[in-house]
């Protein structure tokens, strides 16, 4: 199956650059209610199922344990940009179960963004693990096998109870079956497994409406989604999109973002939620789709709507702040 | 006409990410000896023909006025990573027409590259236009002005004298008709133009064999060329694609790559020249096809096409070091 051109890249008065995508929306039932391109395709959620990954910090009863509150469970689900506060709250959730950066497994790198990194670059010599992306998804983790008493050495590994019990979770959510076959290796270290796309949509569903899932597990997700919602500046950062959305509209939408061209997103009010993926990984691509995917769901020329609309579809400016062209959605994604 | 998938990017063993892409090679008569995709498709062919650009700097007798050696003209070529050298260059040669980086009209901004803007981060307080990873081939236009006596203000204008001669040049290069309806602004203000992909190569076949070119032009062409392949640290910098590629095999290979997933090459020695573009405007894909389709015209199996395949066929590692996937090139260049 072809994936449309979901997303255009102009300049002047012609397109200079198309990306096609996948997208699906469905509600807690697994009902689908719009897609393009083949969405049962295999996709590596990478990043954007951290609040799946997440469930285990509150279910074993270690968030509680620790009294972490909105900030550290939106933390626990971030990919954030290792600014000073996202650096700091890694370190104090480590340090509520004894622990500290030695004991994290996720490898250390600046700063993606260009603020984060010229800051960093000049407040730090180098970056340690508390600065990498996922510093709050591998506090969580350090957190979760101390609460409960599993060995922390080779948390990240495929046979670890934890990553065993991650498994247990995204598979019962998904409804995938998540094995070495479809196994890879994520950029932390941590098993990431593809799986139909709209089996992603479909879990984010459930965590939003609780349909199908043990009563725990229906309140540990919206717990985990509510915290996002709640603290977006620690789930991603300054002029991030994911903390954009979550502030655009709050407690209305849950959003986050996965690397090579993956977002998700799932509305309380519409109890639905949805996942999107960019066929060549490219991160503006993926957000255009996921901000124009979102604004179908809000009223027709509402504030919200318009807001979402106008970050779909923005104007790109060069170093001289001229107007050189624009990034826009396609009719793909209002069929 | 669907342009093939040309590049993967696995994880684990499956594919996570998929890239379109077109390309041609051409000899000086403009026969093409291979392509794929729609190598007729318009394409702002960007920083890729930087070398056709700076043609102007030599033809006025500026280069030769200001003295400029092999450094100065590939740097009037490159986009270049804003490391201290490459700013030293253009301080120099605007210093040569007695101007400097208040004269500059590209703008500024930070580098790219990682480990440049670490540096510039913590030596400089905010980057200048001679920063731009475009003020080599500035400098180079601010020269041609001064020397030709043209008005120096406005010289990245559309209707300025210094842009409608590149357009001729480049016109008479590609064969292509360049006017207001395939013009785009490029980031750095000056003129942009949408040409068929084949006809961007063809024009550097000619600048290559001097194929139906004036005798000064197919010299100045010649000149620009074989400096960039004798100094490829100042046309684009430390680990830069560009550089890689002509430091392989000196002065075996002209490589220049543009923004959103274009890049040129010119063989002197097969006396042929070829363009690639990534539908979708992503470097990692245009580097792994020029590598591909530069290593077809070597050796098979000696050292520069190996060198070559392993380079457009490369593994990725994560933070911690660990191999998780690689991005390869498909049958589609090999056809």
């Amino acid at each position: 199956m072809q994936n449309p051109v979901t997303v255009e890249v102009t300049r002047g008065s012609l397109v200079e650059s198309r990306h096609r995508g996948l997208g699906v929306v469905v509600d807690g039932e697994g009902k689908t209610l719009f897609s393009f391109g083949d969405a049962e395709a295999g996709v590596f959620p990478r990043s954007s199922c951290k609040a799946m990954q997440a469930l285990p910090l509150i279910e074993s009863g270690a968030a509680d344990a620790y009294g972490f509150g909105a900030k550290e469970l939106a933390f626990s689900c971030a990919s954030h940009s290792g600014e000073d506060a996202h650096v700091a709250m890694a370190a104090s959730m480590l340090a509520k179960a004894g622990k500290s950066v030695d004991d994290m497994e996720c490898g250390a790198h600046w700063a993606s963004e260009q603020a984060s990194l010229i800051h960093q670059a000049r407040t730090i010599e180098y970056p340690t693990a508390l600065h990498n992306n996922c510093s709050g998804k591998h506090s969580g983790f350090v957190c979760t096998c101390v609460h409960s008493g599993t060995q922390l050495k080779g948390y990240v590994d495929y046979d670890h109870p934890l990553q065993k019990e991650i498994r247990d979770v995204m598979g019962s959510l998904t409804g995938a079956v998540l094995a070495e076959d479809n196994c890879g290796i994520d950029g932390c270290s941590i098993p990431t497994y593809a799986v139909p796309l709209k089996g992603l949509a479909h879990g984010f569903a459930k965590m939003l409406t609780g349909t199908g899932l043990s009563n725990e597990r229906a309140k540990a997700s919206r717990r985990l989604m509510d915290a996002c919602m709640a603290e977006p500046f620690y789930v991603a950062g300054t002029g991030r999109a994911c903390t954009k959305l979550m502030e655009l509209a709050p407690g209305k939408i849950f959003a986050k973002t996965g690397a090579e061209g993956v977002f998700v997103a799932a509305l309380p009010d519409q109890g639905i939620a949805m996942a999107v993926k960019c066929e060549d990984g490219t991160t503006r691509a993926a957000e255009a789709m996921i901000f124009a995917l979102i604004a179908r769901y809000f009223e027709k020329g509402g504030e919200t709507q318009e807001k979402l609309m106008a970050m779909a579809n923005r104007t790109m400016n060069n170093w001289n702040g001229l107007t050189v062209g624009e990034v826009r959605v396609t009719d793909a994604l209002f069929a």
